[in-house]
């Protein structure tokens, strides 16, 4: 496709049909199979086999149960799923494993369609408390612990958030003390907001814990390390000292029994520390490769990244899928007559039901290219290829940037979907409600959205200037702190803008110059670089003043800092779109595919349209018409809607929703059959006419 | 406080906290008392009596159950309702009630507290199978099946609804045909498509149903009319030529046994016609007091708005719970220190989490005003004082603007204070989850939001003009065919501009400007207004072209029209709050309220920033300034959130969530008393320090 220059002879129009395109028709439909296929990323036979698992009903949801027998048969799916074995994908060789993280989280997110609680119970079991154990122990707590986490003998928990600290777990109250007499640590509980909480095989199942708590030696707390500690003996009893509650029925997920833990003084001996970053010798030496307590705990706390990784997968997943169900029944529902008295529209032929549904494929389409920049990025650092620091703060970066987008844009797509389908989309048999109650959590675990913006906002102040690189105000002080001083510039992923685009409002230049991606991609780069530049000068303003202004100027500018952060995801998920179109052959496909991409960026614009123009960034003209631009890039996508979500490959059995297939045709056709038949019958009963102009007529008499 | 004229001196300055306001000091409280009686409404003693009932454990959720379990509890729970009486408010007194439409709905909304699926199959039994004999019958039928109805010895499904047509009631393909021979009614499904769906009642308890079918007489279709129809036997049999299925496990509601109905050739007695507006005589002769069949089938489904009415009471109750509990969490939680070591900010105190409650709480209020008016308009139809045509669409104009605000403000304040709570928001014990999945479908029935709203638009495409009073093109022709004719201009409330808001850019003219309500009323309604003449004006282009073509210009405007509907309701929303403040006496508390309610009128202005923008209503330099103008009113507002959510008046034992108590608190409290001691002990272990800036140094060696 040609693209026109910015600052070249723009068309004056802002008609889409009038615009310059290769060939004179329109693309026959697009290359599902290729297409297809570069969807399923780089891990592709990971991810088929993990299809063909989800299909197998015994790994299936089963949700009408009480939360105790819900637990009990995800317990003995994941029993099952044990046996089938792609836990070890993403193990090291001495323990069987295959040491691919990409291929292991490639299965793990396909899981979701399965079920979801199967999938985050089977991510407790061994992309936390194992994980915890493989990337924070050493070669003996492998040997010693790895074998029984994946064969499930040994059940257990992760426990790192308290009732008291959500997402700061630098501020956890657990104490872990180290007692010289007997060489031992012990693990305490000194108040109750210091309860472990929200942990996955807490309430029954788990055996052990990896348990985070701040370690303390000889007098000092040298912050927060991770110890391996039993909870419950072979029947299920707590061990002394261990003690607990059930978090009870949650909004979704209830196979998984949630729980709190505590812990009275207990001891678990000096080599149950997970010491590959922090270590005490026999002699009760600390010690740590990482001499910044700071650097050490971002360190530390780094590695739990593919939480977020997978998170960001499962969440494209459901995107499809439930686009998949809801772009095939409106393809297939008709309703009320516009210029047929037989035949009714289709739900898709309607304005509003495309722009509820086509702008949403775009943005699926988007998550699923900037899902494999991340994976590929989680690959290259958990498989050794690159795991340099700054690799790892990219990796993190890019991680928190995603996620947040990723899960809430399942949540409001499962919910858009399902009313689109109106009552039939309320039934669970259509599959997005329960699939939307179990991933509502995904927007607060594994880094609650927010706060994980908050981070993305702190690396683009870094990266726009070395003054904030100590910055220490405000919410962001614990989270970030530290890990600040190890960034390096420019890893937010921010380009700096090559090619300015300004638009003074000339009436010869058109809304059609914004489909040109220099002109997206520079509306897109310097709205981040303006709000971010804009924030930093009245911090700075701040910066010789006390501690308390300056956090009341940090808060101040948090909504801004957020509406930023989120800003810089969406470029960068637009950037991974523009990648992938490179990978795209078809011809006919790749145009389809760019005026989605299109269609994903104008949406971005129109969404911030009201600071692009306060901000002269486009002008009055232009932001009149973007709206009905939007409107006929989404009715010229229309055609390709049914073959953009067949190309996300999922099969009717993992759909399983009843409106997914073609029952909704066969019903239409039914009873257009049925009219039809009475029609040519002679027997169909007339229409009462309308009454004549008289008022007082009446047909056929008053009712007394 | 002083209104600043539009037109007159406006001070050069955007800085909230420099206007001038009465009294130096800020309002030392608000008057929870006063307040709370004002939110109560005009039927207080129904409401609170609702409260004391929902109060009662014996009434309220209980969710841990299978579909089948929790059924048989809604079930068990209606009939101890049925004891208690609420039923008989709206009836008329010939069957033993008070005929209070007004303090009947005020009841069935607070229901909503004790448990949803309850309300719901209330609403089922009562207001819609029981309100369709009520409303669609005469004399003898009242007499005849209410009291069976009131009872509950006679459990009913509302049997309107088809698999083929949800919103489209007109196209129902359900026919019930006279035959002269037998003077019966032979109701029949001739397709599956018609088959009746999403039925209350209809799975399993549902004995009898007033079932809408097209009635056919001597080979002329009458239009949609409604029958009783008996279902099943004592024994909850089918009865010959009645059939169904269960629609299963839904996304909430699962107390209510929803289901499918169809009819083979069935029977039933000529006067089993429900016959106010349509009757067939023994002489098999038909006859309407509404001449126009377009205008009858509106009067008959206009009976209906109760469901409506209800909904928006019941949403906005669900907001203040939810609200309720969230600000209070946000009021005692701590998260991260800014500007101490020891003690941590309150969630409330971060900017972006007022930013998520606060506009949220206005937004609520403006809801409870706008419910009551919509509450007043249907008390005056229903109780006869006022049943006029016009007084009825206005009524019906009203509800469809508020209930899908409402509905659709239920599950994004639900998703919100959820997601503000974190991993505590998740816990069914903490009420959000629950309640969201109960109310998510209250978005789609009774009336499609989405479908509401195009009722709106055309309301407002009629008012504009009256070329479009027989527009019957698109989407809204079978929806609002005829009933446009009988419309009378401007009932859709929207006011002529008496004071036009121009912003020239005047670099003296700030935001603050805004701040005066006329000038908050001017913008809302230019929108409005605007969008509304620029889409008159594409359709009037296209009206002498063919069928197709205006079907398709109605299209391209649909979203447009939709947008203009839903502004049109925020006004009207709007209005309402501002005349509800001239209720309040107490002088801090209407300043307060007033800044409440210009936070709702702002919010909404920065919601479609880029429609004032682009169309030259708001100069860039005000754009820019209003999104921290908005903030420091926020800002302004936090110090009286807490009033604001206690003057709602809902106590512990409605609200029911253990952080919407002092649990999180006294778990801080608890844990600050141990860091004290623990100081003053001088035991505590030190902070391990940062290392030098030497880069070999490390912490007491390297870990090998």
């Amino acid at each position: 496709m040609s693209t026109t220059s910015v600052s070249g002879t723009i068309p004056d129009t802002d008609r889409i049909e009038d615009l310059p395109e290769e060939g004179a028709t329109a693309p026959s439909g697009i290359d599902t199979a290729e297409l297809g296929a570069i969807l399923l990323g780089r891990w592709p036979e990971a991810r088929l086999a993990a299809r063909k698992r989800a299909e197998d009903p015994r790994f299936q949801s089963k949700y009408d149960q009480t939360v105790a027998d819900q637990r009990a048969t995800t317990l003995e799916q994941l029993k099952l799923l044990t046996e089938a074995g792609p836990q070890y994908l993403g193990m090291p060789e001495s323990v069987g494993g295959a040491m691919s993280p990409g291929a292991n989280l490639s299965a793990f997110e396909e899981l979701v369609l399965a079920d979801p609680s199967l999938q985050i119970k089977s991510g407790v079991q061994w992309g936390l408390f194992g994980s915890a154990v493989l990337n924070l122990g050493t070669e003996e707590h492998h040997k010693k612990w790895l074998p029984a986490i994946l064969d499930l003998s040994m059940p257990g928990a992760f426990a790192m958030t308290e009732i008291g600290h959500g997402s700061d777990v630098a501020s956890i109250g657990t104490t872990a003390t180290y007692i010289p007499e007997t060489d031992e640590f012990e693990i305490h509980t000194p108040f109750k907001a210091a309860w472990k909480d929200y942990l996955g095989n807490a309430a029954l199942h788990g055996r052990a814990a990896t348990v985070f708590a701040q370690l303390i030696v000889d007098g000092m707390n040298h912050g927060v390390h991770c110890l391996y500690v039993p909870l419950r003996d072979e029947n299920g009893e707590f061990l002394p000292g261990v003690g607990g509650e059930d978090d009870g029925r949650k909004g979704g997920l209830n196979g998984i029994d949630n729980g709190r833990l505590h812990f009275d003084h207990v001891r678990v001996p000096r080599t149950n520390l997970l010491n590959k970053y922090g270590d005490v010798d026999e002699n009760g030496v600390y010690s740590s490769p990482i001499p910044s307590p700071g650097r050490r705990f971002f360190t530390m706390i780094g590695t739990l990244v593919q939480g977020r990784v997978s998170l960001d997968g499962a969440a494209t997943i459901a995107n499809q899928a439930a686009l998949s169900i809801a772009v095939r029944y409106a393809e297939q529902r008709r309703q009320f007559t516009s210029d047929s008295d037989i035949r009714e529209q289709t739900l898709l032929d309607y304005q509003r039901h495309q722009r509820r549904l086509i702008p949403r494929i775009a943005e699926t389409y988007a998550m699923a290219f900037a899902h494999q920049q991340l994976l590929d990025k989680f690959h290259e650092v958990f498989s050794g290829q690159d795991e340099s620091d700054g690799n790892r703060q990219e990796l993190e970066t890019l991680a928190a940037a995603f996620k947040p987008m990723s899960t809430w844009s399942a949540l409001d797509t499962l919910q858009e979907c399902r009313e689109a389908c109106g009552g039939a989309g309320f039934m669970a048999k259509n599959r997005f409600v329960e699939l939307r109650a179990d991933l509502d959590v995904y927007v607060t675990f594994e880094g609650d959205n927010t706060i994980l913006l908050q981070l993305v906002a702190k690396r683009l102040l870094n990266d726009y200037s070395a003054e904030f690189k100590n910055a220490d105000v405000g919410v962001m002080a614990r989270y970030v702190a530290d890990r600040a001083t190890e960034a390096g510039f420019n890893r937010s992923g921010l380009r700096k803008l090559t090619q300015a685009f300004s638009d003074t409002g000339d009436s010869r230049k058109s809304v059609n110059a914004l489909r040109d991606p220099a002109a997206q991609r520079a509306l897109l780069t310097d709205r981040v670089q303006t709000m971010v530049g804009d924030v930093a000068e009245e911090l700075r303003a701040v910066a010789r003043k006390s501690r308390t202004e300056q956090a009341e100027a940090f808060n101040r500018n948090q909504n801004r800092l957020l509406e930023a952060a989120r800003s810089h995801a969406q470029l960068l998920q637009w950037e991974a779109f523009t990648s992938g179109l490179e990978k795209i052959e078809d011809p006919d496909t790749k145009r389809v595919l760019t005026w989605l991409r299109d269609l994903f960026g104008l949406r971005l614009i129109e969404q911030d349209l009201a600071w692009y123009l306060s901000y002269g960034r486009l002008s009055m003209r232009r932001g009149r018409a973007l709206e009905s631009y939007i409107n006929r890039l989404i009715a010229r996508l229309r055609p390709y809607s049914l073959e953009l979500v067949d190309a996300f490959g999922l099969s009717p059995e993992l759909l399983r929703a009843e409106i997914g297939g073609t029952v909704e045709a066969e019903r239409q056709q039914e009873a257009e059959d049925y009219y039809r038949r009475l029609r040519a019958s002679g027997d169909a009963p007339v229409k009462e006419p309308k009454p004549a102009k008289n008022p007082g007529a009446q047909t056929r008499g008053h009712h007394a």
